[in-house]
C-alpha cells in the first residue's frame, strides 16, 4: 500500500501549512496498491498534544487521488496524516457483482463472503455484531443463491462491514504534517499606516494626537493602524529632509535609527509622548475596533544604548569603526546593523526576543518587521515560535521587497502576511500572472499576501503619472484581489504624487519630516475608500484570497474577475480600467453556468461604489469605464435560485 | 544558507533518478542566504562507494537557481549533494566596485581587502599562498588607491581567491541523491518480439528455427528479440484457439501457462527444445548483434512442479480448491498465481530471485516482466536489486498496462523500461501531450518508455482500420519519439489487422496457437523499417527521448517534431499524417533560428526513407502527405555554418 504526496505541505513537511481559525484543510494523497484491490483511507487529524485522533473518510477522485476535508476550529496548531488499507470485501462485492452480471456461478464465493462477515461480526460489537453473525450465517446458508447473493452485494452489509474494517493491515502515512493557526485577522485585515508625529496638523504629533484620527479610521473601515518606529531618534549622522547626509535644525530623522540617550527598542520617543501615552492610544483603538500594529526594525542608531553596553553585538572595521548599514552605494550612516552571528548571539537574540516581549505585555499583537531578509532565517523562525508562544495571536507583517525565494522563506519560517510584488504589477498580463502565482500554487500555503499600493518608501510610477484614476484603481484592486491590503495612508488619501525626479520615492518623504495632512480636501479618496471596505466587511467572497478567478475581456486595459464564497451564497465581480488616461469599453465574458446563475437568465450587478445597477442578459456584456468619472467597478452579482417558473425555459 | 529543491530528485531522494552511461546528469538547486551576500557552491559527485567527492563549479541562473552537470561514464550508481557558502570577498568585491563608481573613499575598505587575501594565503600553498601574501602587502601597503583598487577588482585576485575559498562555514545539502546507471541498451533499443513456436512456416517451430531469423532481424536493425515464455506449458485447463476454455486436440496452450511435468521457470518447453539449444540461440543472436529478452511471468499453471511441491504459495478457496487468476468477469482458469504474502513468502521470494539469477548465469540480461502490477511493490523492488547486484548489466522492462500511479511506482522500484500509453494515443493533441508529460515532467527521471505500436495482447483500432499507412505511421513514430521501441513482429512486419469482433484482440492470436508466418510477402513493411532503424542508428538526436520539440502546423492531422542531438550537431525532423484515408498537407512552422539555422538562408531536408530531398526556404514550409503513397516524412535536416560570405545578408 502505498501513500504519498500527502498534502497540502510545505518542503515536505519541514514547515507547517498556514490556516486562519475557521479555515478549511484540503488533504490530498495519491494512495494506491499494486493489483486490482479496493482501498478504504481515513484522514487523521487534531490539535497538536490532543491524544486522540479525529478521523474523516477520505473519498477518491481520478488518477488514485484522496481527498477530505477538515476545519481549523481552534486556536492552536493542528497536525494531519492518513490511514489507508486494502478493503477485502468492497473488492469481494466488486467482483461477485461483475461475476453475477456474467451469469457465472458464484456459490464459493458466497462461502468467501460469509467468512468476511464472520470476521466483522468479531471487530464488532452490539447490534452491529449480531447483525454481521446473522449475515454470515445466511449467506453459508443453503437459501437459494439469488437470496444469499442479494444479501451479500447490499447497501446495508456495505455499510456494517465498512465501519467495521480489518486495519490490522493498514499503511499509516511516514508524514504528519502541521498547521499552523492564526486568528481570523492574520487572513483578512485592512491596514493604514500613519506616522504618529504627523498625527497633528500643526507641529510634532503625539499618540494623543492620534486619538481624533481612530474615529475616521474606523468610520472608513480600517481595523489595522500602523505606526512606523516610535522608539526614540539617533542624533549622531541623522539625516535631513530628502534623505540629507546632515539635518538641518529642528529635522526630526529617521524614525528607523533607533535609539538615543531617551532609550532603545523598549522606549518611546519623547516627543510623541510617554509609554503609558501609547499604551492609551492601543485601548482606545481597540475600543475603536482597531489594533496598534508597531514596526520592529531590529537595528540601532549608534546613539542606541546597545551600542555601548553591547559594542561585541557589532561589526567592526579595521579602523575600529562601527560598520553602518549599506547596501552600496547607498549608505544609511544614521543606521548600525546588528551582527546575528557574533560571538555573544545568543545573548543578542535572546534581547531582540524581549523587545517583542515588551510590547506583547505592553498589548500589541501585530508586528510589521521591518527588512527581515537580512537577518538570518534561523533567527525569526525561533523568535516568532518563542513569541507565539507566549502569545499565540500575535501576528507578523514582513516587510521585505526582494527575490522570491527569500520572501517565500520567511512566510515558511513564521511571518504570518508578507508584502508582495503587487506594487510594481500593473498591467492585466502581469496582475492574472501574478495573482495566479499566489492563490493557485502551493506558494499559497505559507505565503499569506498582504498588498500595498505604495508604501512610505514605494511611490511607483503608475501612481506618479496617473492622477486620482490611478489612485482609485490601484486601491480597489489592492482591496479586492487579496483580502489583507494596506495604505501608507495620508499621502494616498490625498492621491500625493510627488516624487524624486526619476525615482519611485516621494518627494519630502515622511520618513525624514514632520507633515501637516489636511486630510478633508476636496478629491480625497475617503469616499472611495469607505465604500470599498463596506463592501469587503459585508460581502464573505472578499474575505479569503485563493478565490479570484478571471475573466476573459477583449480589451486588455479592462481587468475582470470574480469571488465566490466558499459556500457558492456571495458573488462578487471587479472590472477596472487599467488606463488612467482614457476612456476603455470591451466585452466581459460571463460564463453564466459556471458562475452558478441559470443560462437563459439575466442577472443584477450592484456597483457597491457608484450603486448603479445594470440587468446582464448574456455571457457576454458591455462595460465601458472612463477614468474621469469612476475608473472601476465593483459589482455585487445578485443570483436568484431556480424556480418552478423557470421550466419553461426548456419548452 | 538554504539548500533547498535539490533535483533531479524522485520522492525527495527516496527513489534513485536514473540514467544510462555517458549520459549526463543536470544537477539544479535552490540557493540562497538572507541579506545580500555573494555565494559560491559546488556540485559533489562520485561512484557509490568512493572514497572522493568529485568536485565542479555551480552557476546560478535566475531566481536563485544554480545548476552543474557531470556525466555518468561507469556502469556504477552515482550520488551527489551540493555545497555552498558566503564568497565573502566577492561581495567586497561587488560593494567596492559600486563605491568606487559612485566616488566614495574606499581606503578602509582596502585593508578589509587586505585582511581577506592574507586569511586565502593561509589556506593556500606554494606560488598561490605566496601571490595571495603578496596581494595582502600591497592591499595595505600605501601605494595610491587607485592601484590598490585596481588590484583589489582584478580578475587575477579574484581567480586566486576563488581557488581558496573559506568553506569552515559552508553548507551541505542534507540530501545526498542516487542514481542508478544502466548499459546504454537501457536508453537505446529496437525490440522484436516473436514467438519461437512460430519460428518454422511449418509445423512447430523451435530455438534451432529462430536461428534463420537472426541475419534478417539484425539486417533490419534490431538489437532485442523478445521471447514469449518459453517454458513448458501446462495441460489442465489449457485454453484452445481464441481463448477457447477447452483446448482441442493439438493445441499447444498459451505459454504464460507456466509449469507442466517437464518443469517450471527453470525448464523450457521440450517443443523448442533444449536448454542447451536456448544458450545456443542466446550466443549465435549475441554474435549477430541480437540480444534474446525473454519473459518473466510469476504464475503457474495448475500443473507446475510448485503447485505440488510449495502449496503453501497459493491461495486456497473455501471448498479447498486452489483459486486461479481472474479479473471479473475474466478467467484463466489455466493459470494460479502466487500469494505473495503467505506466510512462507521469504522462500517463494527467494525462489523467484533464482529464476532471474538461473536465466541470467545462462546468458540472459533482458527480462520482459509480465504484469509486475500484479505483485507487490516491495517484491519488485528487493528481487531487482538483488539480482542487479551480481549482474548490473541486466535490464527489465515491466509490462504494467495500468494505472499512471502503479507504472510509475514499478519504474520508480527499479524496471530499466516501461510500456506506456503510446499504443492507443492517436492523435496529434494526444501524441504531443503524452510525449512531453514524459520528456519534459520529473517523471523521465525515473520512468523511461518503450514505444509498442502494437503486442500480441493489443491490436488498437488504429491500426484495424487504418491499413498499411496506420501501421507505417505507427511503426515510424514510436521509433522516432523513444529511444526504446518494440513491435511484436511477424504480425506488425505483414500489418495484419484481423481482431476479434468488436474487440482490440487479434484473431486466431498466436497466444493460442502456433502460426507460419510468410514473411517475404509483397506489401511487407520489412523495408520501411530497415531505413527507419538505420536512421535510428545513423542519427545520434534519436539515441534519446528526451529531445522531442514539436512543431506548429496548421493542419491537425499533420504531427511534426524535430529533435537534435546533445552537442546540436544532428537534427531530425518527422512530418507525419495522422490521417491513413486521406492525403493531408499543411504548413510547417520552422523557427529557423531558434533551430540554429541562419534565418536568410535556405536548409536542405533529406528524407531518409524516400531519399527525396527539399530545400526549404522559409520558416513555414509546405508539406503534402499522401497515404496512399508515404504517409511520413523522416528528414535528416542539414545546416550549414555561418560563413564569412553569409555577412552579404546583413547588408
Amino acid at each position: 500500500m502505498i501513500i504519498e504526496r500527502l498534502r497540502p505541505n510545505v518542503n515536505s513537511g519541514r514547515y507547517p501549512v498556514k490556516r486562519a481559525v475557521g479555515q478549511s484543510v484540503d488533504v490530498i494523497a495519491d494512495i494506491f496498491a499494486d493489483g486490482h484491490d479496493k482501498i478504504a483511507a481515513v484522514l487523521l487529524c487534531r490539535p497538536v498534544g490532543a491524544p486522540d485522533w479525529f478521523e474523516t473518510g477520505m473519498t477518491p477522485s481520478v488518477n488514485d487521488r484522496w481527498h477530505a476535508r477538515f476545519v481549523c476550529t481552534e486556536l492552536h496548531d493542528y497536525e494531519f496524516t492518513v490511514e489507508a488499507w486494502i478493503d477485502h470485501f468492497a473488492t469481494w462485492q466488486d467482483g461477485a457483482r461483475k461475476k453475477h452480471d456474467a451469469e457465472q456461478d458464484i456459490a464459493v464465493e458466497l462461502q468467501v463472503a460469509a467468512r468476511f462477515a464472520s470476521q466483522a461480526a468479531a471487530r464488532a460489537t452490539g447490534a452491529a455484531a449480531d447483525a454481521l453473525n446473522d449475515a454470515a450465517r445466511r449467506l453459508a446458508s443453503s437459501s437459494p443463491a439469488d437470496e444469499r447473493y442479494a444479501l451479500a452485494v447490499s447497501d446495508e452489509l456495505a455499510n456494517l462491514m465498512r465501519a467495521h474494517p480489518d486495519r490490522g493491515l493498514a499503511t499509516r502515512c511516514e508524514q504528519v504534517l502541521r498547521i499552523t493557526v492564526d486568528r481570523p485577522k492574520a487572513l483578512f485585515s485592512a491596514w493604514y499606516e500613519l506616522f504618529p508625529r504627523s498625527a497633528d496638523t500643526g507641529g510634532h504629533g503625539t499618540f494623543k494626537d492620534c486619538h481624533a484620527h481612530l474615529p475616521r479610521l474606523a468610520a472608513m473601515g480600517f481595523d489595522v493602524l500602523y505606526l512606523p518606529p516610535i522608539h526614540p531618534i539617533g542624533e549622531t549622522n541623522r539625516k535631513g529632509k530628502n534623505n540629507a547626509p546632515r539635518a538641518g535644525y529642528g529635522d526630526p530623522g529617521s524614525p528607523w535609527a533607533i535609539g538615543s540617550k531617551h532609550g532603545g527598542h523598549k522606549a518611546v520617543n519623547p516627543d510623541l509622548g510617554t509609554l503609558r501615552d501609547f499604551e492609551e492610544l492601543v485601548a482606545r483603538a481597540r475600543k475603536a475596533g482597531i489594533e496598534i500594529a508597531i514596526d520592529i526594525a531590529f537595528q540601532c542608531s549608534p546613539d542606541h544604548p546597545y551600542v555601548k553596553d553591547h559594542p561585541e553585538w557589532f561589526l567592526r572595521l579595521p579602523d575600529g569603526t562601527i560598520k553602518f548599514a549599506e547596501n552600496p552605494p547607498k549608505k544609511y550612516e544614521d543606521i548600525v546593523p546588528f551582527d546575528f552571528e557574533c560571538e555573544n548571539w545568543r545573548e543578542l537574540w535572546e534581547e531582540l526576543k524581549s523587545v517583542f516581549m515588551f510590547w506583547a505585555r505592553k498589548g500589541v499583537r501585530i508586528f510589521r518587521v521591518d527588512n527581515p531578509h537580512t537577518k538570518p532565517f534561523g533567527f525569526w523562525e525561533w523568535v516568532i515560535a518563542e513569541v507565539r508562544r507566549a502569545f499565540p495571536d500575535t501576528l507578523y507583517l514582513a516587510e521585505a521587497f526582494t527575490r522570491p525565494k527569500v520572501m517565500h522563506r520567511l512566510a515558511k519560517v513564521g511571518f504570518s502576511q508578507s508584502y508582495t510584488y503587487y506594487t510594481w504589477r500593473n498591467t492585466k498580463h502581469e496582475l492574472k500572472q501574478y495573482v495566479t502565482e499566489l492563490t493557485r500554487s502551493d506558494i499559497r500555503e505559507f505565503f499569506r499576501p498582504n498588498f500595498w499600493p505604495n508604501t512610505p518608501d514605494i511611490l511607483p510610477e503608475y501612481l506618479q503619472y496617473g492622477g486620482r484614476a490611478a489612485f482609485i484603481v490601484r486601491f480597489v484592486l489592492a482591496a479586492t484581489l487579496s483580502s489583507n491590503y494596506g495604505i501608507y495612508g495620508p499621502a494616498y488619501e490625498l492621491c500625493v504624487n510627488a516624487a524624486l525626479p526619476e525615482r519611485e520615492e516621494y518627494l519630502d518623504s515622511e520618513k525624514y519630516q514632520v507633515q501637516s495632512w489636511r486630510l478633508d480636501q476636496r478629491g480625497s479618496l475617503a469616499e472611495i475608500i469607505t465604500l470599498v471596505n463596506r463592501a469587503r466587511r459585508d460581502n464573505p467572497a472578499l474575505h479569503n484570497t485563493w478565490n479570484v478567478e478571471f475573466l476573459q475581456t477583449d480589451n486588455d486595459y479592462l481587468l475582470a474577475y470574480v469571488r465566490r464564497s466558499d459556500d457558492n451564497a456571495n458573488m462578487v465581480m471587479v472590472v477596472a480600467n487599467l488606463d488612467p488616461h482614457h476612456a476603455q469599453s470591451g466585452w466581459i465574458t460571463t460564463p453564466r453556468e459556471h458562475l452558478g446563475i441559470h443560462a437563459p437568465q439575466s442577472f443584477l450587478v450592484h456597483d457597491l461604489i457608484s450603486d448603479d445597477k445594470f440587468v446582464w442578459q448574456s455571457d457576454r456584456n458591455y462595460v465601458a469605464l472612463d477614468p474621469s468619472k469612476m475608473p472601476v467597478h465593483l459589482f455585487r452579482v445578485s443570483r436568484r435560485l431556480r424556480r418552478e417558473t423557470d421550466f419553461d425555459y426548456y419548452l
